[in-house]
Order: structure tokens, then C-alpha cells, then sequence
């Protein structure tokens, strides 16, 4: 199956605090299957990551601002958990924007652990079946949300998973959702 | 005015990822008043504070866990922030049990930054005038509170503040607020 995500392009949304493994371990997944991705943040520079929120475990390099990029930019969006990452980003009015657009464009949106405070946040989750770390729920509910606890959760565009241990599920079936990502949109302008 | 919580035993509910200073400027506001407080926690131990959320902040010693304590142990709980903190507390069914026990006695509840996620985990939250740190405040707001943006903000028996820029102002009210309790529960049994 490798190669299924050949010239499609992802955006990988992430701050200080993001739980290493959900960005690791499905950007290789996407790589791996032919995917480009960028790490697209609200600094330059690096990104701070943790272990299980409060043990270092290195950087990342940003490739670009969302302040420079678009939904036309991008096939796919990917949102990794960490409790910090996305307390950060939800405060930004140009992140909550670009969040909103892509899911409300069609294209595939996949988010895990505590990633799915972004659709709370957007005011997205209203009506859409999901999962999340369980501390997350009840602001999902209370956004709208019908909450399910499953490993691996797709509702239209937007796949969820609960925790690192649901990643082989989630990898395995953000591949396959974004590979069914109509690729109208900018693929013209691809360099 | 020292001398005016002599006597009162207050709560400070908190566990890893607590904001150093959210902790250990309010704990010695109240006990520069008079007041004895327990660090309460969902294990024994010690915490890890940080600063920031971020950067490595010592540590405190738990002196109570959560499930010994009751709500007629103390005149006053104060719930103070750092992300990863109240994420975690949230999750802990004894956690919110007791926090809306504690605001459903009437007595003082005083919480800062992240902390007034309890309010929307325990369900206490709506119809309040609350304030947070800004990522929390959609939170509150689909949970049914009024949210406002000010230092220190008093609703009824909880008081609320959104920041450590607040601090000189928040440890003012809760030292004025909790001398307000009715000193009636369980004073009679206090060693």
C-alpha cells in the first residue's frame, strides 16, 4: 500500500508541549506512505515536546507560521495531543480560523488525545461523533459532541483517537482517510 | 488584619503540573492570615510544579489524598492552575465529587488560571460570573458560565482570577472571602 499518499501535502499543527509520539509516529506513518508534511506552529524556530506531558523529550523544527499558510496549501490536517499544544494553539484567532476552514472544507482532519480541544474551540464539534483523552470529553459534550470511547473514531472528515496507545489504529486509518481526499485543491501550484 | 483566618483549615486541591506560584503564594497569603493548610492530592507522594507549564519547578509534599479528606474537614478549598494540573485532577471521579460538594456547601472556592476547569468537570459552573486564563473560557462558557475578563472576579461563595499577573489581587479577596465562612463545621472535632 505504500505510496497511496504520494504528492499530498499535510499539515501537522503543533506548539510547545506536544506529546512526541503523536507526531513521531504519525508523520512517519504519512512519510511512509508518500505524504510531505510540515510541522506549522506559531513560532519559528523549535517546539518543545514532552513524554506524558511532563518529561522533555526534544524538539521539533517548525517548517512553517500559520500566519503563511493556507487551507489551499494543504490535502489533510493533523492535530497531536499533548495537554499544553493545544491549550497554546486554541488562543490563537489564526489558528481557531485555519482549524475551522479545513474541517469545514471537506478535507480530512485527524486529531488524538487532547487535539480535539481545536474542534471545541472552532465550534466544529457540534453534531460529529468523536473520542478524545477522557479529560477532554465533557468539554466536547458540552461543545456539542456525541462522545464515544473507541480507539479510533471517523465521522466525515474528521478521524479521533483517545490516547498513544490507540497509534497503530489511528496511523493505519489516517492513511487510509486521507488517501480518500479529493485533490482538487492546489495540487496545480505544487512545486 | 493578620490573625483573620486563625483557626480555618483550607484545601489546596493540586497534583503534577501545578504552577508553582498558583500554589505557593496563595498557600502563604492564607497562612500568613492564620489559616492551616493541606496540600490534597490523588497520590501520595510529592508533586512537580512547574513555571510556566513548561519549565521544572521543585516540588510540593501531599499531605492529605483526596480520598481521606471530606468536605466538613475544611472551611475553604482553593483550586489553583498550571495546565497539566487540573487536566489531571479532573479525570479522578473522588476529585470531582468533592469539588462540587464543596461548592454546593456554600463555603469559599477560590481558583486561578487552568483551575476553574473543575467548575465545568463538576458541573457548577453555569449561571456563575466566572473569569480563567483565556483557553479555558470557551470551556466555561458551554458549560453555562457568564465569563468575564477581570483580575479577580466574586460570584456567590466562588472566586476566580486569570493569571499570576493577578496574584496581589486574588490573594487580597481570598483571604477576604474566606474569612466570610460560618465557622460552624467541624470545629468541634479540630486537634
Amino acid at each position: 500500500m505504500a505510496g497511496e499518499l504520494e504528492g499530498q501535502r499535510v499539515a501537522i499543527l503543533a506548539a510547545d508541549g506536544v506529546e512526541r509520539v503523536e507526531l513521531e509516529r504519525p508523520q512517519r506513518a504519512l512519510e511512509d506512505a508518500g505524504a510531505h508534511t510540515d510541522v506549522v506552529s506559531i513560532e519559528r524556530g523549535e517546539i518543545q515536546a514532552r513524554d506524558h506531558d511532563l518529561v522533555d523529550a526534544g524538539t521539533f523544527t517548525v517548517n512553517r507560521l500559520i500566519d503563511d499558510v493556507s487551507v489551499d496549501d494543504y490535502e489533510a490536517l493533523l492535530l497531536p495531543g499533548g495537554t499544553v499544544n493545544p491549550d497554546k494553539l486554541r488562543m490563537q484567532p489564526s489558528v481557531v480560523k485555519f482549524v475551522r476552514a479545513f474541517v469545514q472544507s471537506g478535507k480530512p482532519v485527524a486529531s488524538i488525545c487532547h487535539g480535539p480541544w481545536h474542534f471545541v474551540e472552532a465550534d466544529v464539534a457540534r453534531g460529529r461523533r468523536l473520542t478524545s483523552w477522557p479529560s477532554v470529553r465533557t468539554d466536547l459534550r458540552n461543545a456539542g459532541a456525541e462522545v464515544v470511547d473507541e480507539e479510533v473514531v471517523t465521522d466525515g472528515n474528521i478521524t479521533t483517537s483517545r490516547s498513544p496507545d490507540d497509534l497503530p489504529a489511528f496511523c493505519e486509518r489516517i492513511v487510509q482517510e486521507f488517501a480518500r481526499t479529493p485533490q482538487s485543491t492546489g495540487t496545480e501550484s505544487r512545486s
